[in-house]
């Protein structure tokens, strides 16, 4: 039986969008439950500036909150060496750093070219032990496409790609469509020379928005071209409050039920993760954009 | 460069679930609209006891009311002979029989087992003068998914196409997901499987819900195995009032974005499509279903 990882970015990518700050207490809770799913690579926060991303501020409470099972990976979001450094502390397994393939992307996000980030991703691991039991992903922003400058070339995803992996081999690296606006031959084609080019030397994940309503023809397209790990957020969330139901993570719920409807195991316990996310859609400013959630629950 | 002809059937599929019945004045407006966004091929309604189905009563009276095009081609659902004759009278260009692969699901529908309704259909089809330039289309319903029975048998829906070809050779077959359950690998291989051994006999269609959120992504399955004609609803209209946002038609929208990304044609106009959608999504108590209705109208 052919078996995918889920990696559940919700109390992340989904909770960082929302316009209040949720309570420690409720983002513990939260991951708690996901964690009573079965999921065990979790996106729990990041160690940014409390300032800039009020939403993500004790993100090390959150960690020393939550109940650990055996086999959960805890993932954060660091910008910098600071943030790794305070992430290692705060007992996370999984790094995840972020920069944009598309200049323009990268400019309008860290005030960085590519090229530069590049550059300050290199010393960033250069400091980090590669000996510890620590994952390291590098989140590729725009892969397929940005918000200013349209679609990606395939070359300019690759050549970064190639760039990144000689900072660091065997990482994950996660392939963003940031905007939903990629479509499934862009990402089939781009996924497959990723893989045939670099899949020795790194695992690939993808990491979509269902912005366009091609959320899971996406995941469809990636699992086709060969990757088997997929990031969502319980209930979809991650939609920008100013777009309304346009612009959230897949719901992972939704790729949970796409898997185990075609026979791929998940791991992932619907019914829990349906108690997660329908937790996740009552936050307050929340835009739920799942469609199992909206299913009856004793569905055939 | 690839092109695909889009069936809208919001006017029929849509609004014959909305809870009130649209004034025709207004059903025209619809379709008027979808006209000008360049669809070619609308199904208009239906012929069928205005008793059971008031929201579909008067369907002539919209026929007569729309202002024809070059090109263009109405479809209507008809249930029997004299369906047929009224649609036929009305100036009606395509007729659409439907039918359920499952014993079950078309038990509850009409009270007859598929065999039939077999029977009924080549009783109808004899009496229709196959001289006419009248397109006759099969509308295979459950043929990948049954709510009763579960998941259809690949050979059973092989088995009623191969059937319902001996009555009439060289009509349209659309192979309907009618609960929105079917997943792009069951989708592929059905779809693969029916061009292979009646592509020479019948021309296909694709006939998707939303429902689970794999409307896209079974599109993309039945392009990739060769289907070029598909059918959607404007604004994703036909979901049931008491399973919100859960179970409409692919939105036409977001199977024109899909395609459009692509570099593949659909002779539709998307900004006018637009405006079909927002009265569609207007109409009292209709529930939405789009993806693309939400984005920024000058998105890149």
């Amino acid at each position: 039986m052919d078996r995918v990882e889920i990696v559940e970015v919700g109390p992340r990518d989904g909770l960082q969008n929302l316009p209040d700050v949720i309570p420690v207490a409720e983002r513990i809770a939260f991951v708690d439950r996901l964690i009573a799913a079965g999921l065990k690579r979790i996106e729990i926060g990041s160690f940014v500036s409390p300032k800039a991303v009020p939403q993500m501020a004790d993100t090390a409470a959150v960690v020393a909150g939550i109940k650990r099972v055996p086999g959960l990976r805890l993932m954060a979001l660091v910008p910098n060496a600071r943030g790794a450094s305070d992430a290692m502390a705060a007992g996370l397994d999984e790094l995840e750093f972020v920069l944009s393939v598309s200049d323009d992307h990268n400019l309008a996000n860290v005030r960085r070219t590519t090229d530069q980030s590049i550059a300050e991703l290199e010393e960033v691991c250069t400091a980090i032990d590669p000996d510890k039991k620590l994952t390291l992903r590098f989140g590729l922003a725009t892969s397929f496409h940005c918000p200013f400058a349209g679609y990606t070339e395939e070359a300019r995803t690759l050549s970064v790609i190639e760039r990144v992996l000689k900072i660091r081999e065997g990482v994950e690296i996660a392939l963003a469509d940031t905007t939903g606006k990629a479509h499934p031959v862009n990402v089939r084609y781009l996924v497959e020379k990723a893989l045939k080019t670099f899949g020795q030397s790194a695992r690939f994940a993808f990491h979509g928005h269902d912005t366009s309503g091609f959320g899971i023809a996406n995941v469809m397209a990636a699992y086709a071209a060969g990757i088997r790990i997929f990031d969502g957020a319980a209930a979809g969330l991650g939609g920008c409050p100013f777009a309304p139901g346009a612009s959230g993570n897949i719901a992972t719920e939704d790729i949970v039920n796409l898997f185990e409807r075609m026979g791929v195991a998940t791991g992932v316990d619907m019914p829990r993760l349906l108690e997660a996310a329908d937790m996740a859609a009552e936050f307050p400013g929340a835009i739920p954009g799942s469609h199992s959630r909206l299913l009856p629950r004793q569905a055939a």
